[in-house]
């Protein structure tokens, strides 16, 4: 199949997303990353618009990139210049990019609203600018915006758009969903009529406004683009560009297309979650072929077949793009789904074995009380271990006692926590503070059991979330408390559930106290 | 144009988000929540999986709904039984919903290894199941599982299944994407064959796995589809399920299907967010439509243009979905936001007052320490009243003191409170006792109060959420604290925030009381 190149604008569309700003140092590591993917051209930033954009430039020359061309982005120059005088322009040329890429207007009613000038000048504006870089940079690609939009109000003058710019002779026309409205059935039409009026090579940028950026692009693909633009992640303004960790495992797996090697697709995860990383954002779990969630399974029913064959729930095999398929414990699984687990944890089980059974009956139990084991398990693990009498008594707490005290109205809360525990027949008695109660009761659980388990120190909370489940009938409402811990190596959540959050707290850190010594145990072991 | 039929599945398919897990209580509110939205059918559950979806059928009969229709899932009878004698049959039949929706095998391969049965007994295993439940239901729906993974692999078969549910008299036949693995461009040569072969009004089910649901949904709908099945939000299992707070909207405005009202379409973003809050999950910002960044604006050459004309760079107006565009760079969104509250609260604020642009900066600065205002409105029109100075002085906490004590392994611990108010120069000195310390307190507390105040005796606390914020550089994270209050007449939203869990508490309890009496108040006078 034809080669379809892949263009990222992570770098420029996508630091115009609200919660997305980059340093340089991180736009080079992005762009290293890029290349390594296979990307084919890295959109590193706008020079014309701000000074952070044309460092990058002055930074990437001493990146040795393997394959990636680096573009520059910009647009058409100003009415009542001319090209060599625009500013924007010739910073683009300075900035001596692989590529440059400009945008020029279709859509008529931008022409007359936004730009303020006739039909005619957008058209002599579009193919002057062009032709000049054309003639100043190696490579150049014109993004047509609003393509879609335009075409819709003004078909005949948007094509003419078109036209103008192939005249210029340059490399690429990439037809913009702008404002991310257009439907995937509208673009093959479109599609054809530009073809039978332009023979320039098409390309596609998308915008996800109505959650079809990459249907889109695909369908673009389907009907003839050779070059598709996007994100990693779909980071971008508003609801996003069309996602580049969609759009390449379709290309690839589904539509043929070789755009990259298979050993680059299986680092897409990896990628993935670098640049969430590098912009301080949490990963969307449930996003398509590299999410954790994207190869979970909660169902029985999907999990009884999946162990047979991966294929009767899967659409690819996760493998491919660096992820794996996951089994989810609730009160939806079955059986497999506990045989699954115990396998996953190394503990014995056989479905024959009535425990199995047992175990399936507790944890429906334990979900009606308000329990969820998804997010906690090693909770479940611990549950499991309990059934199955694997688990060694590593210490017990006797009591413990916690004041928050306010003494004046000005002056914050102080929280003091007291424990009593026991370990192989000895006691400690000792105290600690904390901010709130569930963090005193923290640091004073730690503090006791310390001094025989020394590793306890390693152990960091991370995150601590509480909800309050509605009432039964006549009956107080219910706490549920989920907290994740972590040391160096891992990160495990555990669970609690009582009518008092300060029961449903030391349940949960009881549990991720305890996991952390089953598992370093394990290791040694 | 023709009615496009809605059914959600949000309390079925979308619980089996890894996430996502609904007690009966909040089931029973969203179906509310959906039948206010006007969708047409409310997937309920799958009565024959487990007990919590039976007591949902029985508890939404108390349930006066509007027009939307309540449908029950299961699947078709197993092999070598009759369907009066399968039991998860007559469990639905018993659950008495309006609709019943079974889905069967599509997939040659699904029936030999999943099944593990003849292709010609499951097609005789789909007919005979949906005759049973057509004579004993109303109405019957047949998801047609794997259909386009099975077609793909033997159309010839996947169409007989079809054809063996038609035979059958039901009311829909509905093309599942189960694996989420189709792209929309291979759609329109497939309905087309399934039109040639059936004339059963058909529906469509799509999953997000290749990021393509809502697009090949609105594609099933362009090709004839007249029922699109999908989630709030796209909650549901591994990527989600088409979201239909995408495909709402898209079809009601850009393809012209009258599917809900006007009047309903403004409620999707609160609806959107009632679902988020009941399952405890942070709202997706760059969520199309309804996302907090759906509109929200950010570069220069996109924001002047946006002040002049919205349509330039926005697909559709933002308040026919219940959102408003956004200016990321400039505060005169968030004036006209003060403006449009106050006004909401019936309190005098002029824009050219410069308490506005005090209020603004205010509201900007807690934001930044945390605080949030939606869900917690009642918190913020005490912000505005103590700025304007018309908020009376009611009481003041002069100190509390909180204990929580467990004194033997197995006991469980008990959380007593001791509170001094001072009302109008008098001291009240009082104790109480709670589950947990926050309950203890809220008990104390109000036990102190209502001597003075003893409509405080109404006051009920309905919810409350604890969220840990992420930890900026060197310092603690910060907990916050929502909770929701209501009495005989109303509901409100108050928070807190503080690195204290006990502290941000307190403050919002103090917020929800005050509220009661202020609100009380405007009520009297």
């Amino acid at each position: 199949m034809s080669l379809i190149q892949l263009y990222d604008t992570t770098l420029r569309d996508g630091t115009q997303a609200e919660d997305v700003s980059f340093l340089v140092a991180d736009k080079i590591r992005i762009a290293e990353k890029l290349d390594d993917l296979g990307i084919h051209y890295i959109e590193g930033g706008w020079p014309g618009s701000n000074p952070k954009d044309i460092s990058f430039f002055k930074e990437i020359k001493k990146t040795r990139l393997k394959q990636a061309k680096v573009a520059a982005f910009g647009s058409t120059r100003r009415a009542k210049t001319t090209p060599d005088k625009d500013n924007n322009i010739r910073t683009l040329i300075q900035a001596a990019p692989d590529t440059v890429t400009i945008f020029g207007k279709t859509w008529d009613f931008h022409v007359r609203e936004a730009l303020r000038i006739s039909l005619e000048e957008n058209l002599e504006l579009i193919n002057d600018s062009l032709a000049y870089l054309k003639a100043n940079v190696g490579e150049v690609i014109y993004d047509a915006e609003h393509f879609f939009d335009g075409y819709k109000a003004n078909p005949e003058y948007a094509l003419q758009t078109l036209k103008a710019a192939e005249a210029a002779g340059i490399d690429c026309i990439v037809l913009c969903d702008t404002n991310g409205g257009t439907l995937p059935h509208e673009i093959p039409a479109i599609m054809e009529k530009v073809r039978a009026t332009v023979s320039t090579p098409l390309g596609m940028h998308a915008h996800n406004d109505s959650e079809c950026a990459v249907a889109n692009s695909l369908m673009a693909v389907a009907c003839g683009a050779v070059h598709v633009q996007g994100t990693i992640n779909g980071f971008g303004e508003r609801c996003g560009n069309a996602n580049l960790c969609s759009i390449i495992p379709a290309l690839k797996l589904k539509l043929g297309h070789d755009c990259i090697t298979d050993a680059q697709l299986k680092t897409l995860r990896i990628v993935s979650r670098t640049i969430y990383e590098l912009a301080n954002l949490i990963p969307n779990k449930h996003q398509a072929y590299v999410g954790n969630s994207a190869f979970a399974h909660k169902g029985g029913v999907h999990v009884s077949a999946i162990q047979r064959h991966a294929e009767t729930y899967e659409h690819i095999r996760p493998e491919l793009v660096g992820n794996v398929t996951r089994v989810l414990v609730s009160d939806l699984s079955g059986r497999s789904n506990i045989l699954a687990k115990a396998e996953q944890f190394n503990l014995n089980l056989d479905s024959k074995d009535p425990l199995t059974q047992e175990i399936l009956e507790n944890i429906k139990d334990l979900e009606n009380q308000g329990f969820q084991f998804e997010g906690a398990e090693a909770s479940f693990e611990l549950l499991m271990r309990r059934a199955l009498g694997t688990l060694r008594h590593y210490f017990s707490v006797i009591g413990f006692r916690v004041i928050d005290s306010k003494r004046h109205e000005q002056e914050k809360p102080l929280s003091e926590a007291t424990v009593q525990v026991k370990v192989g027949g000895r006691i400690e008695h000792t105290a600690a503070e904390g901010n709130g109660p569930v963090n005193a009761l923290d640091h004073a659980l730690r503090k006791a059991l310390e001094s025989f388990y020394p590793q306890l120190r390693e152990v960091r909370l991370f995150d601590y979330k509480v909800r309050v489940l509605p009432a039964g009938k006549g009956t107080a409402s219910i706490t549920r408390v989920l907290i994740e811990s972590g040391d160096k190596t891992s990160r495990w959540g555990t669970v609690g559930v009582s009518d008092n959050i300060i029961d449903a707290s030391y349940q949960a850190l009881v549990d991720a106290l305890l996991y952390k010594l089953i598992k370093d145990e394990d290791r040694v072991g």
